[in-house]
């Protein structure tokens, strides 16, 4: 607010010079705010397993596949959304609970809390585009349509380039944005790591099914000549 | 050089306050610049028009799919190669045209002399990954790979999602980077929405030629069952 002159609240994020007015610290513990979003996700591939194991004919890597896509398709919407679309989030005085991940996840990537512009970019198209795409991506599986796997390279791919993006980006500026070493590996490594394994296995999987399909199709073009 | 005075040179640029030091003022023109890009991109095609036809059974849709790409990879190799491994190219005192090029463009955008992280992280990644992955598209349409089709949407994909950031980026950070209307829209805008418009194009059309032969692969499958 105008004229309140307690604007530059100190607050855990490096670089410590980062400028944050009317910080709110962080109210929920980390094992809280770790243990909903664990518990959650728990609770959405238990309920999508049920549902998926309800398609005539799926096998097990198509369940887990459409297990992972509801995950990341909601983490997306739902998480990578609201710290897209709240831009003052670390602001709040009653915090929600999204908030408080936001904030605590930026103890890993200052950027996140101090909106650089790729990070919120990339946020973006991740939860806008990507997110919906995700959970039709599931569908596709489950009801084996025939755009299922390159809708799933092409979310996949996005996922890829958009991490690219984020650590390179994060190298240039100087690759400080983490309050301590635990807090680096913790979030910013071992947590991003999933976005990076995870869709480039999927890529070399579909990648195969669909040069394989492909390649019957050119075959039997050439034999008809 | 250590102990100069004059390193804040006055430059063309937009916002007047971006700091280039011992930056060097371009002496090409613009019809200059844009005649030798034009010029060599109109024998790179007919090059490339010439060797596509010595392809058995190609169409003509083929042939300008594949000069596109060879056009589209060598000034992702080039043009923008150049510009990641060159962070000092306005400082240079005898400038060669590549250093030329990217002053010229940074009228229309000067993030890029600015050396803005998204816009060095999206090139990057466009002119190390993207620049070999479009020579080795135009071959695979040309030896009708049955990778074509899914390696034209990888690319394009990524050509989209690059551009993407890069206008979210921009307008994130208040869209004020061009030195005049002229520049915005010939440079910025006009220049840039080729990687809109053809990208967009080739995912369409591979996209529908994958669905084709995976479906067809889907209903055998259904068929022996």
């Amino acid at each position: 607010m105008a004229g309140v002159q307690s604007s530059e609240a100190s607050h855990p994020f490096i670089p410590t010079d980062l400028i944050l007015p009317d910080y709110v610290p962080i109210i929920l513990s980390q094992s809280t705010i770790l243990g909903v979003y664990g518990c959650a996700s728990l609770l959405v591939v238990s309920f999508v397993w049920i549902l998926a194991g309800r398609f005539p004919k799926i096998s097990k890597l198509e369940k887990v596949l459409m297990c992972w896509w509801v995950f990341t398709g909601l983490t997306h919407m739902i998480l990578e959304g609201y710290f897209v679309f709240t831009p003052e989030f670390f602001k709040q005085t009653s915090p929600t609970y999204l908030a408080e991940v936001w904030k605590e996840y930026s103890k890993g990537d200052s950027r996140y809390v101090g909106r650089d512009s790729a990070v919120v970019a990339i946020e973006g198209i991740t939860a806008v585009l990507e997110g919906p795409a995700c959970i039709l991506a599931a569908y596709a599986i489950g009801a084996r349509k025939s755009y299922s796997h390159i809708l799933q390279i092409a979310i996949a791919l996005g996922q890829l380039y958009g991490t690219a993006v984020y650590f390179i980006t994060s190298v240039l500026e100087g690759d400080n944005f983490a309050a301590s070493p635990f807090y680096y590996y913790a979030y910013y490594i071992v947590a991003n790591s999933f976005w990076v394994w995870i869709p480039s296995l999927i890529v070399i999987r579909s990648w195969k099914k669909i040069c394989a399909a492909v390649g019957v199709q050119e075959q039997k073009k050439t034999k008809r000549r």
